[in-house]
């Protein structure tokens, strides 16, 4: 039986003098038990997290510990391939003299899988501290055996913070770039032209990784692709009592080459600027990134960065997901003021806003029509005072600040690890992004904003152990989507929505879930068709009205095991 | 029935990657109804918000809205007194043309009571936002009539933050000085020396007043007295997205007198620190001072003070207490840094450690014989040099650290709005401060520190309505200890333990409440005697080892009403 819990309206906490609104609890709770999820592990085979699905060929990519699988995006559960890539027991010992673990640090951890060709993926694991990448055929399904170095493009320790994407057949990372986890790098692969961040406090500060991705720019306009990444890192500009912690979005634009004698083999276009993510009375503060995801859509005309949050300061369970336009980081790197670090009474810094001159070409920015057209046609020929400049201000004055200037998520005691999010059109045409959340607890959270409110359709328990999911990959193809989650454990494949558990028109309507639509013909719950024919007839309203419903209909008795919700509608018959 | 929660050892709370422990629930509750509380209600008057307890009198002085009440301390409801202080049809009118609400506002809040004498208290209230002073005859039980302007002694806002301390007749306060509430002020009211503090950002930003006591200090080594100073205001020398309080303890020395030409009629000894109360791990900040009390006992050196926060950011119920050694924050005024503001390009102001030489005398130190040997008799004939020095350096750069470098007690999903502190020995002899906390529910909690832990001996619902608790004052004179708490509606007085209501001796150790011993003679849970003799054959144990009570007693029935806990010791004859 589904627990239910929470009501229409989002709860109210009132904290001292100060009203809080947290999203209210999932309305309805699947246990592990109540829904049959598909699961792939393979006995004796740990940390399911580098997942990579390929929509086209049907195919999700598992990168674990020592091993590469390849399993039916359809069927989790059916494995297609598989490759192992252990660590010599030669080199075990070494990484134990080192003073790791054997059992655990001194394996070698999949941290980079992306895909390098129709026929190859790029892949990279800590192999034993010694960070090696590889290529892995994908007909074969075998590694090339190519011991390429993977410093600067996967952690030397599973347990440091990483991030790649793949562009145009080159890899962006961010992660550590020594032993130690010390020296933090965002950096670009590539046979002719390689390029990293300076090793400078004012550049990257402690960085805990956590998402990067490739925005496209259209070429008709000369416009530059760029890469993004968000990480979280000490604030040089912010002081407490303790140090705080700031989350961060920053950009490099593909076409930089670095410079000719400042910043040679360095970015020429790294920008950085903070994220805020708070209520706007100030009252919560998230300042720990924990995951980002691109929604990507066709009625968007540019894409939106879903991030999910905690805060750092007595944080005792809470989450929040704020979500943020392209155009707003944008504006922050193209148009903003840049920070300055002043000295202070000889010993101390301080981070300003910098009200100075600022060269042409300005710094940072990419290489677009308007710099070639003044002979700026490369970051190699740009003026040194440019560059010297934006060595010294890689840090933005302006926040990149959320939609609605708040967060469209907040959720008490709960710890959120994961997002994507689904954008999907309602039975009435209106669209709706659905953010799937996942917990350290082992459970996904389906969320949708209905005005003013977030309503939480429901949680699903996805690990029976209740054991942190790591991993989160959307399939949003139609008739299949699907949520892949990976876990110490193992993989374990969702469907988007539970429709056929709703067991008639008033449990239907109530569910408020977008996918969901009662099909008085078949007088089931089903997935609303994708097809606009097929819609006739159809029931479905997302405020929850269930007067939509037949008035009195031969109820008809709900299937073994489906749910039976006891919140009834205006028009429901046991009102 | 009392509602059993929470277990012997503290409950531990996994945040997300953070393990940090919490105070458990409190182990007995008892509801309003079970205890018989006295209580004392005018009917028509609210806001019994200033309490004065008399213990040589045995009388509680009670300020309301627009009245004053003595009431025997033995039994709050016995009124022995009663005057009302009504603001005029005229004056309200007048307050209500300057847009302040008649029925709330315009009302005479009294917000000061203090002992003047034996026969007189110190009276003022807000008046209608013309905050007036008057002396209260106690034999006569009314007003002298003397209208003094309470000008920088009550605020003129109801709503506004006030503190005060009546020291050998001259009232000491912290309030805002004008109608608006803006201009912030610490002052000494005086015919012969009154002083004030700057108005300036340095010396008072935006202070929220919670607390001002005075601490003697022995003629006999010619030191000055000094009166501390507890509030929060917005941090000058930390910053966030938001800005930050930051909790204070500010001094002054009773023998001021101000500078004959710098600092003319403003404190010369007026220096203030940050108070820390903080997990050591940094995950907890709590920066926001809701009380302080001072706890005196004959066996401590010198008096502790407990301080209650809540912390600024993500507060979604929590509470903590710090405890702090008088020594330490004399140390960090007498022998500390300060700090000093900077300029930074030009537009910027930071706070930083102030490294250069600093005048002598000491600047913000009390005049003692040291200074006297100096030659420097009085503040009025300190050079312009040490005058000038603190008028531009109030802040020292040192923390005032809580006692352990933790706080005593931290809990979640309560607000906390007052604390008093009883120090008791139990029957071992050893020493307990027990603490005494309300929250803005109309509940006290009674907590004891014990080896490592925290223990929540038990709640009390002391309003029906859960209102918000305003003032606790404690009497621990021996033989009628009470804790007497204001609200809205009334005055209750609470007994310090409730030992009757423990039916065997199994629950009354089990209770581990340092007030409360087994009589097996009596066969009853008693209150501990004071007198050393009366001991004999009584039964305690802090630790909760029920193994100390009679291994099979003929077990007495419980009286009726009484709790009946089902937690067994060890040797409780359940289990």
């Amino acid at each position: 039986m589904p627990v239910l819990a929470g009501g229409l309206l989002a709860a109210l906490t009132v904290a001292f003098g100060t009203a809080v609104a947290f999203a209210p609890k999932p309305r309805i709770t699947w246990e592990h038990r109540e829904v049959q999820l598909l699961r792939f592990h393979e006995p004796g085979i740990y940390n399911y997290s580098a997942l990579l699905l390929s929509e086209d060929q049907g195919t999700l990519y598992i990168g674990a510990r020592e091993a590469v699988f390849a399993v039916n995006a359809l069927n989790v559960s059916e494995k297609q391939h598989e490759v192992y890539w252990r660590v010599s027991e030669g080199k075990r010992a070494k990484c134990a003299e080192k003073g790791k673990s054997k059992q655990t640090e001194c394996l070698n951890y999949i941290r980079v899988l992306q895909p390098l060709s129709a026929t190859a993926l790029y892949v990279c694991g800590t192999n034993a501290f010694q960070p090696t990448c590889d290529h892995l055929n994908l007909t074969s399904f075998t590694f090339l055996g190519r011991n390429e170095d993977g410093k600067g493009r996967c952690p030397f320790d599973p347990a440091h913070s990483y991030t790649s994407v793949m562009v145009d057949g080159e890899l962006y990372t961010g992660t550590s770039y020594n032993f130690l986890g010390s020296e933090p790098v965002i950096s670009r692969s590539s046979a002719h032209s390689p390029l990293r961040t300076e090793y400078a406090i004012p550049w990257l500060n402690e960085p805990k990784f956590v998402f990067a991705d490739v925005i496209r720019k259209s070429p008709a306009e000369g416009e530059d692709d760029r890469v993004y990444f968000f990480f979280t890192e000490v604030s040089v500009e912010y002081e407490f009592v303790f140090r705080l912690q700031i989350p961060r979005i920053a950009r490099v634009c593909k076409g930089d080459q670095g410079g000719l004698r400042t910043l040679q083999k360095k970015w020429t276009s790294f920008l950085k600027a903070k994220l805020i993510c708070s209520r706007r009375d100030g009252s919560l503060v998230f300042n720990v990134l924990r995951d980002v995801f691109v929604l990507r859509a066709p009625d968007l005309k540019a894409p939106v960065f879903y991030a999910l949050f905690a805060p750092q300061l007595n944080n005792v369970g809470l989450s929040a997901v704020c979500a943020y336009d392209l155009s707003t980081a944008e504006d922050v790197f193209s148009h903003g003021k840049y920070m300055q670090s002043a000295t202070v009474e000889h010993s101390h810094t301080k981070w300003v806003r910098y009200n100075g001159p600022v060269p042409r070409p300005r710094p940072g920015a990419c290489i677009d029509s308007e710099t070639r057209a003044a002979n700026y046609t490369s970051s190699l020929n740009l003026p040194d005072k440019t560059l010297q400049f934006v060595k010294d201000h890689p840090l933005m004055d302006g926040s990149v600040m959320p939609v609605d200037n708040r967060p469209r998520l907040v959720k008490k005691d709960v710890n959120y690890t994961q997002i994507v999010v689904d954008r999907t059109r309602a039975l009435d045409g209106t669209a709706y992004d659905v953010m799937f959340v996942s917990t350290d607890q082992g459970a996904l959270h389906k969320a949708v904003s209905l005005e003013n409110t977030v309503h939480l359709i429901e949680e699903t328990q996805l690990f029976q152990d209740f054991e942190p999911v790591q991993t989160l990959v959307l399939s949003s193809k139609k008739g299949w989507g699907s949520v892949y989650a990976g876990s110490r454990s193992g993989v374990v494949q969702a469907p988007l929505a539970f429709c056929g558990k709703h067991g008639s028109c008033e449990d239907c309507v109530l569910a408020r879930d977008p996918y969901c639509v009662w099909s008085p013909s078949a007088a089931a719950c089903v997935a609303l068709p994708q097809a606009e024919g097929d819609a006739r007839g159809l029931i479905q309203d997302m405020r929850g009205d269930t007067s939509v419903c037949p008035a009195w209909p031969p109820k008809p008795s709900p299937p073994p095991g489906s749910s039976s919700l006891s919140c009834p509608g205006p028009a429901a018959p046991s009102s």
